[in-house]
């Protein structure tokens, strides 16, 4: 077994030593600048763990495991031109510090050398292993599609949100999870159920990430809160509100969205009034703790060691305590 | 061995019958326009007639033919918003029927696709076919790089434009007919081969679309011409020009060029007695004859029956002869 510390550092020499050209400048230069950005590299120390769980040799999986933080920042660099986002981890996005061009062309090469590394996978695991990547690509791309559909909808339900989260978020998670169990020689089984662990866990991320950005505190985030309401982008809150509001309150709330003259902070002040009214934030806090219990037991339900299993819990057991 | 007939509606059939989800629609449907549009299926008839030559069975590498047609649409999706390009083979580009980060995500999706497809491949040819395809991939987009960045020089040299060529065109053409040559089992020697044949081909075809767009007879064309002159855009006549004419003459053009108010048509009309006065004109139908004969020679040299190579001698042949 290998401690976190050793996965995350054999991640870092992998990414700084990724077989990259240097010309042309204008595309290998963006990829550099977004790998060494400081990602908390989850994925793929989750790949490594479930690798290492299985006791398989966390360096057969290393390979995956670049490429999953490589397509992961590939989806952050296409994500921020379609969102329009300035800054990532505090530094400016790609699409502003060169162009949008950029952003497209460097993130299609990503997206090849995710290719190209995963592809360095041992070879008898190749067959499965490419095949769950594919899978988990498209859908990654499904949720990112949906999350577009719902900007222009006032009528996201609580279950088409759940569903576009567990694609967008979860199934990378998810794949990660599955892939290094099948490079550790996982049974079917066992990759079915560390994946149903990074799913429920990829969800219950999600949503915490909905209420930090409305109920978190700045000071401790490192960043201003309220993007999402200024933005009136379709999260569990607000589509919790629409399923419970009495039409009062909706036709309030959607006065509030439409008044394109409002003041931000005016704005967030009294939608967060009507969120609080209706108990949303206790509600997506238990929803938050549900998926999150329900990772973990399908973590406790792996016919193995818990000493074994305790990297990935305490992994996330981590990213659940987070306060950013 | 199988017609050009043959092998295109094997080509067809499999584009309509790809595996791809209805939903969300708003990522495959513009999947679904962009291989409707009866493109020319070049690189996927290469690839299977590459196959073919070789006595290898092309429903073997229908799926890897397929792949590197979808590859080529993903590239134009990405290129035609990075260019602003308004309309593709007379209809709306997908960045303006859509929106671009519709074109953003449904390409990323045709990118992932084209991997599924490409490892439907006969496994003993995996590791071969999927190494040329990644090389050629990364390739495609370094050309694409370098055309970006010859947009903000104007000091590009012949050189520099025809290794920009040989990446963006070039790399696509021949890593099609050396993945159809892996899979019908060709020697490397006859991969290689037949990829110098490629590079060559396709340098050619990029050069007489540089005349074509200058010199072309729009009725014929069944478009405009004109449109690199009008967008400054740096083309093998330009870049000819740029080595040969005297000091005044470059100044001259330098001053047309940068006259942002000057009327398209004037500037056409200058900008072609430019190139006419230097004899770029022959100059660059020399190199297009030169390029095209060195393929040929390239396809005479593998040692195999004339009758065999016939089909792929005449696609170049068509290639070049085109009006359009």
């Amino acid at each position: 077994m290998h401690t976190r510390e050793e996965l995350g550092a054999m991640i870092e020499h992998a990414l700084r030593h990724m077989a990259l050209p240097a010309q042309p400048e204008g595309l290998y230069a963006p990829i550099v600048y977004t790998l060494e950005e400081g990602g908390k590299r989850i994925r793929p120390l989750m790949l490594l763990m479930a690798c290492d769980l299985l006791g398989g040799d966390p360096r057969a999986a290393l390979p995956a495991a670049t490429a999953t933080e490589v397509f992961h920042n590939f989806t952050l660099l296409h994500d921020d031109i379609m969102d329009n986002a300035p800054t990532r981890r505090g530094k400016p996005t790609v699409h502003v510090r060169w162009s949008p061009s950029t952003a497209i062309l460097s993130g299609d090469a990503m997206l090849i050398q995710a290719y190209r590394l995963l592809m360095q996978s041992p070879a008898a695991t190749l067959p499965a292993v490419t095949g769950v990547f594919n899978t988990m690509a498209l859908e990654v791309c499904e949720g990112q599609q949906y999350d577009m559909d719902f900007e222009s909808r006032n009528d996201v339900t609580t279950d088409e949100y759940l569903r576009m989260i567990a694609l967008k978020t979860g199934a990378l998670i998810a794949g990660a999870l599955r892939i290094g169990a099948l490079i550790g020689g996982a049974s079917e089984s066992e990759a079915a159920t560390l994946a149903r662990f990074g799913t429920d866990l990829g969800i219950a991320f999600q949503l915490q990430d909905d209420l930090l950005d409305t109920y978190g505190d700045p000071a401790v985030l490192g960043k201003a809160v309220g993007g999402d309401i200024a933005c009136n982008k379709k999260t569990y809150l607000l589509a919790s509100t629409l399923a419970l509001a009495p039409t009062k309150t909706k036709k309030d709330l959607a006065l509030i969205m439409a008044d394109r003259r409002i003041d931000p902070d005016d704005k967030f002040v009294r939608v967060r009034a009507i969120y609080d009214a209706l108990g949303v934030r206790e509600l997506t806090e238990r929803q938050v703790t549900a998926y999150f219990d329900r990772s973990l037991e399908a973590l406790d339900s792996l016919p193995l060691d818990a000493a074994r299993k305790a990297p990935l819990r305490e992994l996330a057991l981590g990213l659940m305590n987070r306060q950013k």
